[in-house]
């Protein structure tokens, strides 16, 4: 390590944080910028296909789905997000020229951070920014904030609405909060069912069990994770790339991106690895009126090699739980010296729900970006 | 889909793959190629560092963990993975240029897969190939086949060997098949533990119960799948890029590469998700003796946003039970009629031990992709 | 080709582009979006350094020198081109983060360009972007439009700054306008010799017989081309890569992506191909203060094998025409009818002047990118 | 710079490249591997289409054009350059995976460089690869040699076959050597007629006059350059990207790779810039029969504004003259001492004629890329 990172003083405080690989997406492909303190936030989505007339309502929903403040034990940053596009529209369709949008930072009150200056909050990343940096951003997190995330949301409501236009539909809701789970297998049949409970929890008795238990930590202090469920149903079977790109890899990848995911798997995933070949393989079943046959049942979660079978899509991420608890915690400062800390400021005790419409965008440029590439190889084999 | 795959005859066969994509990596690239029964399967290592010696010894030792026939129930086939470098190598060191390496296919034996002609098999990707690209072959998976990732474990196996001269370790091991798994948190000390396991189970005591129940199943004709735990130490913090190319994300989504594989998880993975915050969080302590501070604990498993601790990384990765069992299955015929299919060839009951150096090959680019990257922005913040 | 453009009716006048590939570079990438009659033009600079302070007022230069309007025979539309910066910049300085920024557009006047409407202009992309994308903007260029230079010449004046902060100076000039030129290898000393030319020709006395020219041109309602020369001098030896991603290879694809581009050459270039090699090969000389051996000449343009050697990089860039002239044309109407027209509106009888900051912009964006490539492989080499 | 190039022993003489990016195209993508004097050379072609027969006499022919001997001038280095395809093809045809193929070195005699060992020849790439890598291959080129050039020859012969079956036809031609010229704008019908030349010349006068110029330089032991003009045909409108990925400016990149290029021009090139807007506009004129309009002529080479118009796409290419001369040079020793060098071995007075199938080839190469990328977006357009 090259950067010394313990000084006694601030005087050579420089923000330095030199990233690179603000971009995502092959064909369609999505660069994004801001800090979440600074400006503005906001994206260039490139190769989006013309013609294409979007919806800013359900834009904005998924947007304010994200949002904080929507629940009693939420961070009570309010925001907004308001949206303005500056390129690629025209009369109210995408041109096919890259999309640009920028959403306004208002709420940034950078002073609540002040009492973290010189302590590292465990379990946070300002820690490893300043050891990758050489600098640390105690006001929030700069592109660690998962602010950053509303500029997903953006994209990927437009290719969520996209893929819907052309059959495809793309569907998230949390399966379970801490140790309050959804029944096996539950499954809810559309997004009204999810938008109906303030959790995300498309199961009234699980929602309501999983309040009761956030309530209890609120008073604690205290925080948890919890997972999120995912399906893309009405993709067609071939997408994804056989060897370095398989579908659940690239999807994966994304998903892990968000921030405090901790896993992912697909089908049935861990639980996989303990049934028998005989238990796991999905029998295959001649269907007269289709061209490729159909499945018994769906334990592989929609994908053999890589590649769909046009079957549901079927995948689950674990987040750990927020970070920013209430409750003091020993730590360093960042002089080297024990140190206890007291994090006030505005923090969620858990942002599994508010991860919904991530998830569900990250998951939308993904097969967006695969049926794109998927054309590519069409053209020339007739 | 513009593709017919039900036909009553044979005649318009053709191979159709069409496959691009096969390119994995940054700075530090593998561009495989190759099919299980074709000339040969190789790959072309570039951007890997000059001056370094290869140890074609512990390469060879990776690719016969990797190879088949080493237990009583494994897959028959024997072959010697005779290798040889075309380019990149001088008087043993690497010249800096691409390393280009082939590995000659000698022991295929298409008509043992010719009763598979003409019908799908359950939980393989013959039917989603077909459905991709209009073609089948049936004679043991071409790129699909899990012969490709010898050419992973060569690249693999001189990135794990530079990183060690770097003081990075990567090791893995089995920590369950099927129900039978490692008491909880058991890893081992080196890779002489794992290597004294035919399992690689590094835990005498487990590896015996995992033995007893392979038997059991072999008499059934079934299989099982497993989890391969891995940990990558010394690695130094900073590793990672914070938005898009998160570590975790990256290795991640190598990993979720592997054939069978379904599910990855870092540090508690699942498990964190049913965590509250105040366990989560893994404590900070001024390191007097060092520049940065210490932990107490690790279970973010060496990751905090995307970018390393310089911890110990953890993750696990699940691996589904083997299709092929040796149990009739009911499926469809190419031509859309029900049939029983019989499997016979050469298959293994579990295949997860021999993915152990594959999964070590893996980490191992992705580390050292990500090392070359880090250092890329190091030299201009002095 | 798919899409019949020929039509009686306006009726399926539908904006369709579905472009990609709007990013350009490697380590340093710009990501560009926006339309000459849309909201605003921007663009996202990833991977510059941090703690670097930009001169705003030194941008703001480069930006005006491309502008429109300083001469008497210019386009007359004036815009300040006002920049804004929205993420990466903090009390003055580069933070490392993607920096975006953009210029809104307020001198639109589509209704200028009414009477084009229905025909072709000779030499314009116009036709060949209702080709592809089967839909004309006859507005005046939407992405084709040179307006979008101006931000390759914010994110290059950036680089550039940044380049001679590390004792690398980039420099461009007009060397002939139509068919008078500078004398052989004249070559100016410093950037405010070619600033006090309006035409940026570096030699009063050639600047006046190009001035006499245009005049003349301008009362013929005609238009000319040119040649702009430039330099890249204290770049170090060793910048490129030797296979595909040659020094010259990459700038000279950037130097053609500029509008109206036509050629280039490095060195002596096509008058290399009349020379023999005892008169182009440039001789060494050991320099005994020095590491590296000296050059008694510089031929081949400060480029051996696709690397820099050191001594000043020299290329050309040649300029078609405007194709815009105001003489009456021959063309098609987009019904396929024969059609006179005549181009009114604003247009230059030359732009070679005006693409000098341009020339500079992109050579600094590629010449920073290789700068940092170069670093990436130099930590581990000791 | 950080390697010191200059010492009085060789002792620490390690070979150090430490290159990457041996990769090159997008959707169709070469990856290359070789050294001149090492085991083989090779590539790997990835995204090529299936079901496609290659012509392997066709393959043949274009590496004899391209190797050495066939002049009296010419270099003796005699090898078949027997190609092996490794992977990508089955009874004949290729099925769309990756294409491997390798040919090894044969007449490799490294003893012919051994009076070079200790001085830096005059224009060679052995300076700045010492400069770059902290090493220099003195025993002919590694991977700066002109034989890696024969990797390209393959892959692009097999992108030239597709092209033709889809009527695309690329032909390049030697239109100068030195200061003997074809007639202006004279160009030839078909491959037979420059293939009829042992110059490529074709143009049985203008050919003579050339082997008189090269048997006097030859008598002198002195080299030349020369110019290759090429022509791609039947090409649809519309190929190319319209900002960053220009046609021209991809081609431009692709040709300037080829080593000893020194410049390219597309049209009427350097020479528009000295035409009037009214001689160079190309005039579009209606064609009842066909969708797009005509053009009355050809000056723009078939492009306008970075994509294809249908017409001719017309470029040349100018090469700088051979640097290994059979004169006694100055130069520098490696120890930095003044010395002369008289370069004996296998050397060529003139190699454009050589490099006519490597134009080819690239030229191939990229309009392949660019009509694969063309048709990833045309799918979603209607």
């Amino acid at each position: 390590m090259r950067v010394s990172i313990l000084s006694d003083s601030n005087e050579s405080f420089i923000p330095l944080w030199y990233m690179a690989h603000n971009t995502f997406g092959s064909l369609l492909s999505l660069t994004s910028f801001g800090e979440s303190h600074g400006p503005a936030i906001g994206g260039v989505l490139d190769g989006f296909p013309p013609g294409f007339r979007p919806d800013m309502a359900m834009m904005q929903r998924q947007l304010s789905r994200r949002a904080s403040g929507r629940l009693p034990f939420s961070s009570a940053r309010k925001e907004e997000d308001k949206l303005e596009f500056l390129s690629g529209l025209f009369e109210g369709k995408t041109t096919g020229a890259p999309l640009a949008f920028l959403i306004r930072n208002q709420d940034a009150r950078p002073e609540d951070y002040d009492h973290l200056k010189e302590a590292y909050r465990p379990g946070h990343a300002d820690l490893t920014y300043t050891l990758k940096y050489g600098h640390r951003d105690h006001r929030g997190g700069g592109r660690a904030s998962a602010r950053e995330t509303a500029t997903w949301v953006v994209a990927g409501s437009l290719a969520q609405q996209w893929l819907q236009d052309k059959g495809v539909q793309i569907l998230a809701w949390v399966s379970s909060i801490g140790c309050v789970m959804l029944p096996p297998h539950y499954a809810p049949a559309s997004m009204e069912e999810v938008m109906a409970s303030s959790l995300a929890i498309p199961h009234p008795e699980t929602e309501k069990k999983a309040l009761e238990m956030l309530n209890k930590l609120a008073s604690e202090g205290d925080s948890t994770g919890g997972v999120i469920s995912g399906r893309i149903s009405g993709s067609p079977a071939g997408i994804g790339e056989p060897v370095f790109d398989k579908f659940h890899a690239s999807l994966g990848k994304a998903l892990l991106s968000i921030n405090a995911a901790k896993g992912v798997e697909f089908g049935e995933g861990f639980a996989a690895s303990r049934m028998k070949g005989s238990e796991h393989n999905d029998p295959l079943m001649p269907s007269p009126a289709k061209q490729s046959p159909e499945f018994g049942s769906n334990h592989a979660g929609g994908l053999l090699g890589g590649i769909t079978t046009g079957q549901d899509i079927l995948f689950r991420l674990a987040f750990k739980p927020v970070s920013s608890i209430q409750m003091r915690q020993e730590t360093s400062s960042t002089s080297g010296k024990p140190r206890q800390i007291d994090i006030a400021g505005r923090h969620d005790i858990c942002v599994v729900h508010r991860a919904v419409p991530i998830v569900e965008a990250l998951s939308a440029l993904v097969t967006a970006d695969f049926l794109l590439r998927y054309n590519a190889y069409q053209g020339f084999q007739d």
